[in-house]
């Protein structure tokens, strides 16, 4: 019964484990992946204080909602208070359940007042070229 | 005897799947990378044929290029022939070597009389928030 056991184990670890990986390869086909670019300007008086939300946002994202798969943030160098988000999620459902996530609508509570221009860019990926994953 | 094995099935699976997210976390950390972005205009006429030499470069870089880590190709759903790319290296010395490689320089080539806009922008990282690497 042991033996039976330890094979139910060993099974459903690779069994998992091969779903973990197909899991990750995934977001290198792209196949109805959703590709949102958010161009933002942020108020300079209160950069600091965007970013810290903007990153828990991130993280938080990253880390609980399965169908998040980047969420890039960079400044442009000459204009620090200019923000670029690459957002990619697995379909159009992730992308709605993210909009309805409550770290979400915390973050576009706290930093309402520090946006002073928000323009939403969709997009048709062509290629989403990655590493690993 | 049922239960028990279902619970350690649950567990086993609780397991691998907290194990596969650190994993996939790992991607998370981005010191020094360096992220550009590039917006180009294609000429409408020859799009597909851009698209493909695009296409081709990518993959390239992304197989044989150990610093290149993403180049992600969008284009403007309402403007087609408006093209994104979002490019990580690891470092300044794999975005210069990327430059030099044969397969850049053959796309730069293919693609000189397609392309009638080019801007490049240096980008600062906040955080490059992703499921896995």
């Amino acid at each position: 019964m042991r033996g039976r056991r330890v094979l139910l184990l060993g099974t459903s670890l690779v069994a998992s484990f091969l779903f973990s990986s197909q899991r990750c390869a995934d977001a290198e086909t792209v196949g109805g992946a959703i590709v949102r670019i958010a161009e933002l300007e942020i108020d300079p008086a209160q950069l600091d204080r965007y970013k810290l939300a903007l990153k828990e946002e991130i993280e938080t994202s990253i880390r609980v909602e399965p169908g998040v798969l980047t969420l890039y943030a960079v400044s442009l160098k000459d204009h620090p208070e200019q923000i670029r988000l690459f957002e990619t999620y697995v379909d159009a459902f992730a992308y709605q359940s993210h909009l309805q996530s409550p770290h979400f609508k915390t973050y576009k509570s706290q930093t309402q007042h520090m946006v002073k221009f928000l323009r939403l860019v969709d997009t048709e990926p062509i290629l989403l070229g990655s590493k690993s994953r």
